[in-house]
């Protein structure tokens, strides 16, 4: 007989039909005459329960064997069921211990199970619910990202993870090597790539690239940060999405920006119904209606110094202070959507002194067609710009900042052949299922963290 | 007034309309009074034939400066074209340039287009119609693989890229390190992450982590391998796909590739037609059929054990002798699948002396739970096993092999609580991408290519 899958079974009217599960057992309550014990599989939060009539049983030597964390296959009769929060549960017939789970030494017996205590166990944290919730709505997220660019004919592209240029300048970088340690010269002509090569942190210049002649790509993919921030913020290895789209200007960029934020979080709310009641139950209090709440809003759209303004004037006092050149600190992100404007801003036209070298020139001269997303309880979420798609001013720009004129050969191509509009952004996968869940460490979003000290598994 | 995507344009039945595109122009051609041009945006491999009268214009000055590789706006009215080879052209009333070509510079002059030239300049080879095809054949492929996987319920898992283990042993490692170069000894303890850290070579063992408790996982990410092997088929960087099943032996392994191989190639035969079609004229003539023949067939089951027998019973001489015990050459994978079978074949229950010691091991003390599927044209495409699932037999074999039995203590941890027959495979994107396209050099279907010495871009 062929094993259905937990969810569905939980989906299924009982009509005293038999059903065969299979999964991992999370917990067993023996009481005089009957055995309990659920059933998780992966393919939802719920388990499934089980109950065994031992009086009717010939043998209960295996049912004995039923333990936490014990991998079994159970079939049954399914019927309605009498508890609370579940619809169904399976009337054991028959149970097949799997893989025993000895109980002395198993590491997530119930009563330890706290929330704390995990991190430490990453190859069995996935066998908890909040580790479970985690892993499908970041399935779901990822899933909905190929699908939106998809529909709307972005290609995606494979931007390199090593590369001998450092030129986006985005954060310190990790260098990769096949040179021996206790190596004493700078001299790289011996090592692999033959000069010195680094981990990306950025997928952006190389999709410029292939956006400057098929018009609509992006990215998903790894980069790293070999920062030494030891925070709940900070990861040295994220994933990141960068869409780049030629003939599309800022306006272009951001109604982009915002269609994706939205299908995300909709797709999210969409798919994984259980998973995020789950986090709104126990992890963040309110919120799925701060997620409905940014779905169902237009995004306000003002100028970096509008933001300044309306900041300046609240009256409000900051820890750090406000003042035109500066930039935007998470309590003014924060300030601006929660109070001022009640909702998703996106603050576009930045001082051009605190953004990054390729972004494109006002005629200002003192600002830049950045374009940065702010979100209630998080802000800025997203960050993108129009790129500056002329030659000499760009040159000009890399001159003024003192930067290497012959890195950027290839990039400066790109406007030298066949120059359009184009524009972009980038986000970073984590902070946004940090902002999906609501949970609080960004290395309880992502399988295997690496941060400083921690490369473990 | 709105432009519309090439690919939409050509498949319009004429009617006299009115519509707007852009592009970059591919080619240019005047005569005496009739300028004709081909725009090319990305989103299908043929391009659009544009023509202008130019006695009918009062400015020809814009029409001038339309040069190949120059970047456009065009708005016309969509005829039927008598040219071959099109169904539709665009009979010109207005043109303007957003970014020029100049000539005497740009490195892909029509007559200059050769092959061979294009991958020393990986930034423009996008503009191209073989790398334009590529990049849609590749993105098609890559979603195709999301959806397969998503259908049948597995969770897309992010293996890390970094890691202090070295424990999967498939290949050289590059190594990560913030350390400053010099540093003369093998201290890691100073190093970002206190100890020795390297790029993964396959994220099979953090995946079974995760199989282990969601039952059914992926992972489509980059590997890597620092092999000096500077050849048409090996590159440093490449993208592996990773499937990782619970409560599925050998045969639900065999039949998950068989499926997903079939899927892969039926989709992107629906999909990317005319992007094959060029492949097939272009490239390898006789690969459509090829496809479509493994979309089609059975493909047969057979043991190592019986393929050395029909390679020895065969007469034929081989470059590589053949006697049970050494691996399969790519010549008699391809024996087997292009003579003996004609079509794709599963060879299973390879020397357990050739393969690797996380394999299951059978009872004849001999052979392992090993499964291959070689293909016409190619040899090997997928390699996967069933896992040692069993504690005792896995610490035996790892004590057997020499290996250090403290690095996997977080992989046996898995045998000890509850464990399960599980199963997996791996395959090399980039070699299946090749597979599908005909493409003779592996660094020619991945963006930038990483190999020795060469990490430009």
């Amino acid at each position: 007989m062929d094993t259905m899958r937990i969810r569905r079974v939980l989906a299924t009217e009982p009509a005293e039909q038999e059903v065969s599960v299979h999964g991992w057992v999370r917990t067993k309550r023996d009481s005089k005459n009957v055995t309990f014990f659920e059933v998780n599989d992966g393919s939802c939060l719920s388990n499934l329960q089980v109950i065994f009539d031992r009086a009717e049983m010939e043998n209960t030597g295996e049912l004995d064997r039923v333990q936490t964390g014990a991998s079994v296959e159970v079939t049954g009769t399914l019927v309605s069921s009498p508890g609370k929060g579940q619809k169904v549960e399976l009337h054991g017939k028959s149970v097949h211990v799997v893989g025993e789970s000895p109980q002395e030494s198993y590491p997530l017996q119930k009563e330890r199970h706290s929330f704390e205590y995990v991190p430490e166990l990453a190859h069995l944290r996935p066998r908890t619910n909040t580790f479970g919730a985690v892993t499908r709505v970041r399935n779901a997220m990822s899933f909905a990202i190929h699908r939106f660019f998809q529909d709307k004919e972005f290609l995606y592209v494979h931007t390199p993870i090593i590369t001998a240029s450092d030129a986006e300048g985005a954060g310190a970088m990790f260098q990769v090597t096949t040179l021996p340690p206790g190596k004493e010269s700078e001299d790289y002509t011996e090592d692999f790539f033959g000069k010195r090569a680094f981990l990306t942190v950025s997928g952006q210049l190389s999709a410029e690239n292939y956006a400057c002649a098929l018009e609509r790509v992006y990215t998903f993919g790894p980069t790293f940060r070999a920062e030494n921030s030891n925070t709940t913020r900070h990861l040295a290895e994220f994933w990141m999405i960068e869409p780049e789209a030629a003939f599309c200007d800022i306006h272009c960029n951001m109604d982009l920006a915002e269609e994706f934020l939205k299908y995300i979080l909709r797709y999210v709310l969409e798919h994984c119904e259980e998973d995020l009641a789950f986090f709104d139950l126990r992890i963040q209090q309110g919120l799925l209606d701060s997620l409905r709440h940014v779905v169902d809003t237009p995004f306000r759209r003002i100028s970096y110094t509008e933001a300044v303004d309306a900041l300046i004037g609240s009256g409000e006092k900051f820890e750090y202070p406000v003042s035109w050149g500066s930039d935007l600190q998470s309590e003014h992100e924060k300030y601006l959507t929660e109070t001022v404007y009640d909702g998703p801003v996106i603050v576009t036209d930045y001082p051009r002194d605190i953004k990054a070298f390729y972004m494109k020139q006002n005629d200002d001269g003192k600002t830049v067609r950045a374009m940065d997303i702010l979100v209630p309880r998080l802000g800025e979420i997203i960050g993108g710009s129009e790129r500056e798609a002329d030659l000499s001013r760009l040159e000009a720009r890399i001159r003024e900042l003192g930067l290497e004129m012959d890195a950027y050969w290839w990039y400066l191509d790109l406007r030298r052949f066949g120059t359009v509009p184009h524009s972009g952004f980038g986000l970073g996968f984590e902070r946004l299922i940090q902002y999906v869940t609501g949970m609080q460490n960004i290395r309880d979003v992502i399988p295997f963290p690496r941060s400083v000290k921690n490369a473990e598994f």
